[in-house]
């Protein structure tokens, strides 16, 4: 059937055509079913749309990108016949049924997952289906390495590329920022590339930007890396296993992430990484809440390594409260930078921080690589590095931290009451945060004077809560004034339920 | 936020608004999440789609539902706030996670379904749990309800009412039509709805369309069925159970089919049967294989019944071939009436619809109901029936089968071989049928000369093609030669299989 070429102006990520309601069924096409459109010499499958009324009989409705990829006029004529659906929707439903997949197969559906060819309906089937079914060792092996192999990758001098990952959960960890100067100092190549927050205050490409530039391409993050062993940029930008970001779309709404070991590895995979050290933050209000899900997740992380040829090393670090003193990207950057020129920082951050670049350091023959670590961050060798790393990416390597300047809008909270410490819901500092503006607005965060154990007298700062605009500081102010963000006691209280509970906040960490 | 109005000129069935990329991010929403509306009085929470150059900082794209539900004229202000998801998604996850939902979840997922609250993944997650985790006797009677409630019902003067389903899955099913009008006649009150083909070449509205108009609206149905005891109309104009259409749209592209049982019961509820007989075609090629499939079907479908105050009566039918000597929706609805006229026809066809009929009447207290069945339909009552009812839904009474013209395009298919038909292909009849043009052509079809154990001489015909397209015609005269429709041989033959097999269509049966 040949149809007129309408534009309609409008953007799609993925190739879809609009087409009346009366020439899909002429076509035998329901909506979300395929065409083929042919153009001269040019042909793309697309998904179908139907309308009634904007596409009328005998037009072809576009997006923007196929009439670009096309080279169209308007009312020009383009055949559009039905197409199958890619072979990899009859993998998608062997899953569905239990059966497993074979290497082929799986990389037959994340080929087309990149290349925008299933639609919703099949990407969410895909995804529960894993959620459902379960993934073996070997499909996990073979969805890294599909990930990855359509992806773009990264090609260094070094050989023995080492790599750290942390699962997320925990607000203010702002640990990678002070493992990687470290690690390169060291003469190791660590190429980190790193998320913006999903459903976070700040991730670490959020919190690094506050330094220095993070969206880099592949080819400078190459330059980058050959010139100082390191990097600290926004994975985004440099394209290494996309389909990630397509499930991750899938996953956010349904609050569930079965995609977390292919996910991580595949970018592991993407970057040639030889030794990989995995940080587990463990806590009550994290993704892994115990030592029994620690120690399932690191054995998969480490078999799965082991596939892949990758060596990992897991680690469970307490999560019960943030990390360091300062959560938001600017606070934390700050307190990142503080860190390295003072050569010392908040207990917690750098016993944690000194820690992972220690395996690290072991992987490559180090005896004691924490301490190893800890001297490279006294002797002033990590902030020359992490010095070397800002100019390279572009930034200026005498910023201070002065130069960094949290949110001009400010609230103390004072306790009520004298005692200690006795918890800090990670769940209520996200949300505050987020509240506050966290992570676009990089002023935005807490400032915690006060942590865990800590003595407290009646009338003293607990936190400081930042923003930059008036709105959203007003609302994150009425916020804490609901959540239970800190509690401070003589002596842990016994409640620990009431019933019926107060209506659930939505909350699901959605961070690798 | 204030956004101004931008009219994007476009149709969407759910409401669903595009912002710019920044101003998403400002808000804190991703793609898909919801904002909620504010123009003047009227609020309405819409799912987010994200642009980056059709809609401008500042802008919100609206499609046509929304700006003539709000009334806007383009550049007014609309106020766009962060909206939580509907509640029902909660319910969504407590069934992706195995658990047993109440009827007062079940019904919150419902509604919001039915009012395209729910977004396309968040859907599928729904349809995907309940294929995986499958549904209770409770949770699938609460479903039915739920689905009919939220949909219009129909309230008549009987209190008895009478009805007939197929689960479907046999080509050339014209049952119902036959069925209909020997109950009516008997004095039942029959109100049947019927779909039009979704995988197959004909529906019953697709086939009683051609004698009279199907698509009457529910007051037109009641004043119908009110004068005549019957109808024979289209489910889809009278909005009973319009969720079921929904999940159809997430089904079909996955071949799977969890809703059977609730979207056929939840038809029966809606209007308010108190006896249903439902057809299951059993045989190698249709959805229901074995007696041991049946035997389990029927069961769920009796014991759904009770728990919804329907008495259900079960038939498992010879599908192994299609039903009397036609399909397709011309063809069909000769061959019906014909059948009426006469008082008699193919023997398949009688014996089944005398056989359903015959459960009906039954119920109603018939000693031996398929004789009385037989009675109407040779006596003549039932054509007299049929013609009532064709002229209360504005059709002429009159109409004889020479009016009901198959295509004009017409092909011959004659046996190489002398023999007896050994076997017919329902999936290559299916989808020959579809290709010739069938249901949207309503002359497509084939009329089949022979049909099982029959004696075929060498060059005698065995079934002829129609359409009413000439590309269509040559396309599905090309599909006979590559599918074996139709086996003729002296003796059953041995082979059962061969390996490599050729590429498997897709043949998914969705016909309820």
């Amino acid at each position: 059937m040949f149809l007129r070429a309408k534009f309609l102006q409008l953007e799609a990520e993925k190739p879809v055509v609009i087409l009346n309601k009366e020439d899909a069924a002429e076509l035998g096409i329901r909506p979300l079913e395929r065409v083929e459109l042919c153009f001269r010499e040019k042909k793309l499958v697309a998904i179908v749309n139907v309308a009634r009324r904007i596409v009328r009989e005998g037009e072809v409705g576009l997006y923007e990108e196929i009439q670009e990829g096309f080279d169209v006029r308007p009312n020009e004529k383009i055949r559009v016949e039905p197409a199958s659906p890619p072979k990899s929707l009859v993998f998608i439903k062997k899953k569905l049924l239990g059966q497993t997949l074979t290497p082929k197969e799986l990389h037959a559906i994340i080929n087309d997952t990149v290349n925008r060819r299933l639609s919703e309906i099949e990407l969410t089937a895909f995804v529960m289906a894993l959620y459902n079914r379960g993934m073996s060792m070997n499909e996990a092996a073979s969805l890294s390495e599909a990930m990855a192999m359509t992806g773009k990758t990264l090609k260094l001098r070094s050989k023995a590329i080492y790599d750290k990952h942390s699962v997320g959960g925990c607000p203010g960890d702002k640990t990678s920022i002070v493992v990687v100067p470290i690690v390169a100092a060291a003469g190791l190549t660590i190429p980190k590339t790193s998320s913006r927050a999903i459903t976070s205050p700040a991730g670490t490409a959020d919190r690094f930007e506050c330094i220095a530039p993070v969206n880099l391409s592949l080819e400078e993050v190459r330059r980058v890396v050959n010139k100082t062993n390191a990097c600290l940029v926004w994975g985004g930008a440099v394209d290494l296993a996309p389909a990630d970001d397509i499930f991750i779309r899938i996953e956010y709404p349904l609050s569930i992430d079965p995609f977390l070991l292919p996910s991580v590895m595949s970018k592991k995979k993407a970057v040639n990484a030889k030794y990989v050290v995995i940080d587990v933050p463990t806590g009550k209000e994290t993704k892994i809440r115990t030592k029994d899900e620690f120690e399932n997740l690191a054995n998969e992380f480490i078999q799965l390594g082991k596939k892949l040829g990758i060596k990992v090393e897991c680690i469970s670090t307490f999560a019960d409260q943030p990390i360091g003193n300062c959560v938001g990207p600017m606070l934390e950057a700050k307190e990142a930078l503080t860190t390295f020129i003072k050569g010392h920082g908040a207990p917690d951050l750098v016993d944690k921080a000194t820690t992972l670049a220690g395996e690290l350091l072991e992987f490559a023959g180090a005896k004691n690589g924490k301490q190893a670590a800890l001297e490279i961050l006294r002797t002033g060798k990590a902030y020359k590095k992490l010095r070397e790393i800002i100019e390279a990416q572009g930034g200026n390597p005498d910023i201070k931290p002065d130069d960094l300047t949290p949110g001009c809008k400010v609230a103390e909270f004072k306790s009520s009451k004298s005692g200690k410490v006795l918890w800090i819901s990670n769940k209520a500092v996200d949300i505050t945060a987020r509240e506050a503006g966290a992570p676009r607005d990089k002023g935005a965060g807490i400032y915690f004077r006060k942590k865990l154990g800590d003595k407290v007298h009646k009338g003293e700062i607990l936190f400081e809560l930042y923003a930059d605009k008036t709105n959203k500081f007003s609302r994150a102010v009425e916020l804490v004034r609901k959540l239970n963000v800190i509690g401070v006691g003589r002596e842990r209280g016994m409640l620990l339920e009431e019933l019926p509970a107060p209506e659930e906040e939505r909350y699901f960490i959605l961070e690798r």
